[in-house]
């Protein structure tokens, strides 16, 4: 193998597809970067077998071939490489050495053979559907944290993507909250299915925010997203995912309305002395246009006072101060809408305006 | 106790002196912060044994008093106050606890007895001086990296200054390398002492940009150093420094002059495949006006040319890369000398212009 390319290119490849290079796998070649030079372009490959990444960049290409090459060593020496220079070699020489060269730098590392690298499954076309890049990043960011980290129902742990009747919504759930997002779509075609948790961090770090179209192709088990010169495989999360469209469907006797910062830092603060070994819950008491928030710990007591617009019965409620952080952080907009029922139902956080983005966050009972 | 003060002071008055909290102590009272409302200010105090810091504010006092609070929870509440409020006020009831509000965010938290807590000790003047602000951050940053993070040699773990003949000398140093920065200073008298690293470190952090003088009082085991309206009491390192002045007196045979950043930039690169398990080093070859850097280990092979002036006979030398980029990073020139005369004596680095820094490292003896 023997090619030129940007170093730029190269940079930016290396940087996108050490993302789903395996951390410790029994498979040492999983820890290792699929290299192949080909025609006129080099192919950059990664795959942890839940995700993998493909990268291709134009290059001139002096002799065909492919190799693996240790990540971790390969990344870092990729990063230092003069950045006054433009261009890259790459090139494997007979003692299967990998050779990177860049202006006067140079760096020879061992490599692992080709063919042993497994491959990312082909995605045979069942469905697709293209979004745009800006709108899949902020939909992923405002839902990904509500996924539950670990737990008996794995369907929680991954983001839900529900397309129908042109309306694309995206979940996250924990059991505990639910943020959904929902953005029109142009497709007529109807499909559901479960990216894991980890992939969507992945993609999340990956995509851009410009206005060009991803496109997603699903299968059975697996989703193909391609962007603009990547293309990521996913083992998809099997199973039924919960019917979110039925939670939280009785009547709020009370509804307020605060500017976002306030109510999140007041939060922040009463959650100073909330932390695991406490397990304590933040008390708000809402009357007279005013949110009453106590919290009480063997770390001490904190207290705040925040005035709203209040229409409704007064109610005094409890709840884990992180799920009203996390949905007062995501929730992109300046003013929000609180809605109650009764201190033991579901209370829902939403924008002053417009149904993009619903959090539903059930309270803590009060002992 | 019942105090009035600007929240600004209060929060730059803890985020001062929480520096000085001890971490885990078997004195539980030192984990916390001390806090004296006394005529018309207020007095926070941390003291770790080794380094106090006191700092106080002005205040409107309606009732004097003294506690000691829990330094964590105290210094989030702190910061966390609501940052569009004026003042904050902090006051302690019947039951001993300490009510710190501001604006309508209220914390109430347990305090420990104030006559409990260790003073610092008092420093008898037997001589001082002052340094700008700004000059004595530079000089600590440019030394402090090259001090003995432990070792048998307990003076090493600390930072020299050595005051005679209207030249500061501040001089850090671990056996292997040693960085040397002189200023000329407004004194005739002649002194020397040890500063813990540790000490070094936070006064670093704690000291800023300006123009502004600080005054260093000596007795014989601390030194007591005053800031705006700070106060800093450290214990001193005893025993006899080295003898830094002796250290290459040899001729050399070879200078080098670089740019800093491109000479950085190579030994980093080299670096990548030298950590604590390979101990390898990095060979440079200077001839004919370049040096070839190389390094080997079983992680792979990294080559490099660098264009240099040169003056004097070539030589084949190796060295700690660690070392080498720590000079160059620190140099704070933007074009450096480096001076040679055998493969197994001392190198220097120093500035193109000036005597103001001066490093001195050992190379690595070849296999």
């Amino acid at each position: 193998m023997k090619a030129i390319c940007k170093r730029k290119d190269l940079t930016e490849a290396i940087s996108i597809v050490e993302r789903a290079v395996a951390i410790k796998s029994t498979m040492n070649i999983l820890e290792g970067i699929y290299i192949e030079a080909r025609a006129d372009q080099i192919q950059f490959m990664s795959n942890n077998l839940e995700l993998g990444i493909e990268c291709t960049i134009p290059a001139q290409v002096a002799q065909e071939g492919a190799v693996v090459v240790k990540a971790g060593l390969f990344s870092n020496a990729v990063k230092k490489l003069p950045d006054f220079e433009e261009t890259a070699q790459i090139e494997v020489n007979e003692k299967e050495m990998i050779h990177l060269s860049c202006g006067n730098a140079n760096f020879d590392f061992s490599t692992a053979k080709a063919d042993e690298f497994p491959h990312m499954p082909a995605v045979l076309e069942e469905s697709s559907f293209t979004i745009k890049e800006n709108t899949l990043k902020s939909m992923i960011r405002q839902t990904i944290y509500a996924v539950a980290q670990s737990g008996i129902k794995p369907q929680l742990t991954g983001v839900y993507f529900d397309i129908k009747d042109g309306v694309f919504c995206m979940v996250g759930c924990d059991g505990y909250r639910i943020a959904i997002r929902k953005e029109p779509i142009e497709t007529t075609s109807q499909f559901h299915f479960i990216l894991p948790g980890k992939t969507a961090k992945e993609l999340l770090s990956i995509i851009g925010d410009s206005d060009d179209s991803i496109q997603i192709l699903l299968s059975q088990k697996n989703a193909q997203i391609n962007l603009k010169n990547c293309t990521m495989v996913t083992r998809l999360i099997e199973g039924e995912y919960l019917d979110y469209t039925s939670v939280c469907k009785h009547k709020n006797t009370l509804v307020i309305t605060t500017e976002t910062k306030k109510i999140l830092d007041s939060i922040d603060r009463a959650s100073l002395i909330v932390n695991e070994t406490t397990k304590a819950h933040v008390v708000l008491k809402i009357e007279d246009d005013n949110v009453f928030i106590n919290c009480e710990t063997v770390m001490g007591i904190v207290k705040d006072k925040l005035s709203v617009d209040m229409s409704g019965e007064p109610i005094e409620i409890a709840f884990n101060p992180r799920y009203l952080m996390d949905a007062f952080k995501n929730c992109d907009c300046p003013e929000i809408k609180f809605s109650f029922s009764t201190p033991v139902n579901p209370t829902t956080i939403e924008p002053l305006e417009g149904d993009s983005f619903l959090y539903i966050v059930l309270p803590v009972r009060m002992r």
